[in-house]
Parts: structure tokens; sequence; C-alpha cells
């Protein structure tokens, strides 16, 4: 990942903190309160959104407005803002609405900072468990209740040995299907359910891979970045950038990546 | 449930807590770190157990013994023991050890103590986020670090409002998968990989649904023992007992209770 200049990276972290520190008040003010209700943001199906939702977007965007006002927005909830900096902040308020619905403790708010060249820094943070996985600029921790330690992933290289995450059972097309089940069918076990927190067992050495399709760019940017600054490799599953999001093949290192990558096998067309 | 003298359910209950505080202090030890390695009990494929697993049940062996010897016991990794109390103590010490390798904070502790008639009083503690559910005896709650709450189930009466947990998208048998589906199909959400935490959300009145087979008894006392505190309706598929383990259905309430049964139609022929 890009470097720059180190008081500017020194700024956009603490901004960045800065962000995290608001949407956890936020959040935490609906997490398993009766305050929480959710509206269907789709038209042909059930994408939940709630208040909580969109009052941290609203947080954070007002965090940027004040400090980083040269900065381009792109969030979940609200319209994209433009910027004269060449940096822009991706934003999701809460990753996994369904989870946080359910009360589970596997959601998390995703925050980063990118250029032209994909993520620079990224943090995906879990309120409620005071979980806080970040990554970029050359250095990557995590922070909870139990101490803070720096972020790497596995060595693993064989499929057989692999632990594998991803959310939805139900993965894109057929074709799609078949290709992640060629994978799951191979490794050591498969877990559901867990959006970006997933992202942070896979930087802090837990897991080995997650291979994910649907996914939008604010759910792909700060995971990106937090898993590249562990050591691990992401891309799409044809082995292109994903921050773009779509699909998404997140691997503890290269090898491994490789391998997944070609058991996936979405090159042989 | 049934109630007992009221010196024997305080002694129940101060041991099931001793037991719950001893397996969070052995899980821990173990809990992400690089002491833990899986080795596999079954013979036809991968059923991990982990030393964890075997030390924590072991260390709730050893306070039982000393604490109530005229018990029984039933626990996952060892022997029964018989007693003479015409209580028993059915104990997971890891429930979700798949979960727990990888790093996940939603797996559980189970405790139960039961006669007879079934599970009297149950405990589902989750050490990394320091949340203990208990119930039975006429009381039910849960605490965290976020504070203590009374256990009570949601009041949610259809199921295109209900919010549905299970544990594996590959559910028992193909009736099985089939009866599961024209619920999950119904709901307004389906959420996979919290095992024993989904009957804490259910308790406390995050989820309204959990509907799993393949369990076995030690995977069953405890939680149902949580949900009947608060409010909760729980059998198997066929609307009978759960406790001896296959199906289970359990619902925040009699009327989503029923419904959900009449939609498993798994009483038809």
């Amino acid at each position: 990942m890009r470097r720059l200049k180190t008081w500017l990276e020194t700024e956009l972290i603490d901004v960045a903190r800065h962000l995290a520190d608001a949407a956890r008040t936020v959040t935490l003010r609906y997490f398993r309160t009766n305050a929480l209700t959710a509206a269907n943001k789709s038209t042909d199906g059930w994408d939940p959104v709630t208040e909580a939702d969109r009052r941290c977007e609203q947080e954070m965007r007002k965090i940027l407005r004040r400090r980083r006002p040269q900065d381009a927005i792109f969030g979940e909830e609200y319209n994209a803002v433009e910027g004269s900096s060449g940096l822009k902040w991706v934003l999701d308020p809460i990753d996994g609405t369904r989870s946080f619905l359910c009360g589970t403790p596997v959601w998390g708010v995703l925050i980063s900072v990118s250029d032209e060249s994909g993520p620079l820094y990224g943090i995906i943070d879990q309120p409620y468990i005071g979980e806080r996985f970040e990554g970029g600029f050359a250095r990557g921790l995590m922070r909870g209740a139990r101490g803070t330690k720096n972020l790497s992933t596995r060595t693993t290289t064989r499929l057989e040995d692999s632990l594998l995450c991803t959310t939805y059972p139900e993965i894109g097309s057929e074709k799609e299907r078949n290709a992640f089940d060629r994978v799951a069918n191979r490794v050591l076990l498969t877990r559901y359910g867990l959006d970006c927190y997933s992202y942070g067992l896979l930087a802090i050495g837990q897991i080995d891979l997650i291979i994910e399709a649907g996914l939008k760019p604010y759910d792909a940017h700060a995971p990106i970045a937090v898993v590249l600054s562990a050591g691990g490799i992401v891309s799409d599953w044809k082995g292109n950038p994903a921050h773009d999001g779509g699909t998404i093949l997140a691997a503890a290192n290269e090898k491994l990546h490789q391998v997944a990558l070609e058991t996936l096998e979405l090159n042989k067309n």
C-alpha cells in the first residue's frame, strides 16, 4: 500500500480513530435497545437500514466536514461528496445491519481513507466488544479489552488445513456458488455469518481465508487495508483488485491465495 | 420448570456459577493463543476437540466431585458418572469448538442441572465477551460488561416479522432441510453460525426463533433452561421435549412456536 508524508499519515490515522470513537458512541446508543427499528431501503426485497446506521454516518460526516473538508466522502447511506485532495473516505456505518438487529457482537463500523490506488488505511471497529482492528501506512494492530497486539496473518499454505469464513451460504450466481463450493469442499471448516469481523480474525491469524460475493466498495475498503497491513493478500475471484466491490478472496498469504484462486477456477472461462 | 427446596436451589445456582467461573478461566487460557490445536474425534469426518475442551470439562468435573458428589454427570468429552440424588449435571465445555478455533466471540460454555423431568437451571457463558445468560428456578438474567438485565423474550407472533437463527446451513436430512426452508423462506431474516449464543439472544429479546437439527443432549439442556426462564417455548420439531437432543425449535412465545411448528409440517404423515 502507498505511503504518504509522515505528518499527513499521522493526521489521517488520528481522524480515522476520531471517526471510529464517534461511531462507537452512536451505535451503542441503539444496539440491543428498544429504540431500534429497521426500515427497508430495497424496492425488491428487504435491505434493512436503521436509525443507528444513519445517525452514525451523519456523525462521521460531520467530523470529516470539520477536520478534512478537502477530502471526498463515499458512504453507504448518503450521497457521495467530492473532494480536492485526491483522498477519499469510505464509510460503512454498520457493516452487518442484520447482525446488529439480531444483537450479535460481530457487526462492525468500517472506516477507510483511500486514494486512486485503493485503500491506504482502514479500521474495523466492533463497538460492543470494544475491539478495533486497524492497519495501513506500514503498521497494523488490534486493540481490545485484553490489550493490544500486532496484526499478523497465518502461514497455512494448504486448503486442507484452512479455516474459511463467508457471510452468506447463498453466494452469488450458480457459477460463483460452484466456484465457492470447490474451495469450501476442500477446507478444514467453513463458518458463516461474520460480516467484516472475519477480516479482523484473518488479520490476527485466527483464520486463513475469506471468500465472498456481492460486496459493495464500502464493505471492502477498510477490510482490505486491515488484511494487507497484516501480511495477507486480497483480490477479487480473478486476481484483480477488489476494492470496487463484487467478489472478494482474502488469504493469509501469497501461496494460499494462489491455491484458492486456482481452485475457484474463474479464469478458466 | 420444576422447583426444588429453596436451600437446594441456592446451592445448585452457586455450584453452577462456580463451574462457569472455572470454565471461563480455563477456556480463556487457550482462546486465540498458539497453544490451541485441534484433534479429530470422529472416525468418518472432522469433529474437532481441543485441549481447551478437555481441560475445561476436567476442571468442572473436579468441582462437582467435591461439591456435589451425589449428583450424576453427563458431559461431552468424558464418560457419564452415575449419581444417587436424582440430579444430573449436563456439561458442554465448549459449545461451538469450530467457532472457538476461528477466534469468534460466539462460542459458549454450557452448564445445566437437570432431573428426570428435564433441565432445571442452566448457564450459557461467553467468556471472551464476559457475558453470562442464566435461568431456571423462576429467575432469568444476563450479566455482562454493560450491566445486568432480566431475561424476557419478544412478543412477535408472525413469521414474517421474525428473526431466525441456526448454526449450519446444511441442516439434517432432505426432509428436515425442506421443513426448515418452509420457515426460513417466510421469516424476515436468517442468521447462521451462532451456536449456543443464539439462545442467549432469544432470551434477551433480540431474536424470535431458533431452528436446528443434529443436537446432542449437552447442546440442548442449558439453552432450554435459559430460554424457558425468559418466557420462551422449546420443543423438538414435532412439539415433543427437546432435551434429549435431535431437532430443536425455540420460539419467543407460545403463539410463534405454534405457527413455526405448523410450518415445519413434520406432523403431517
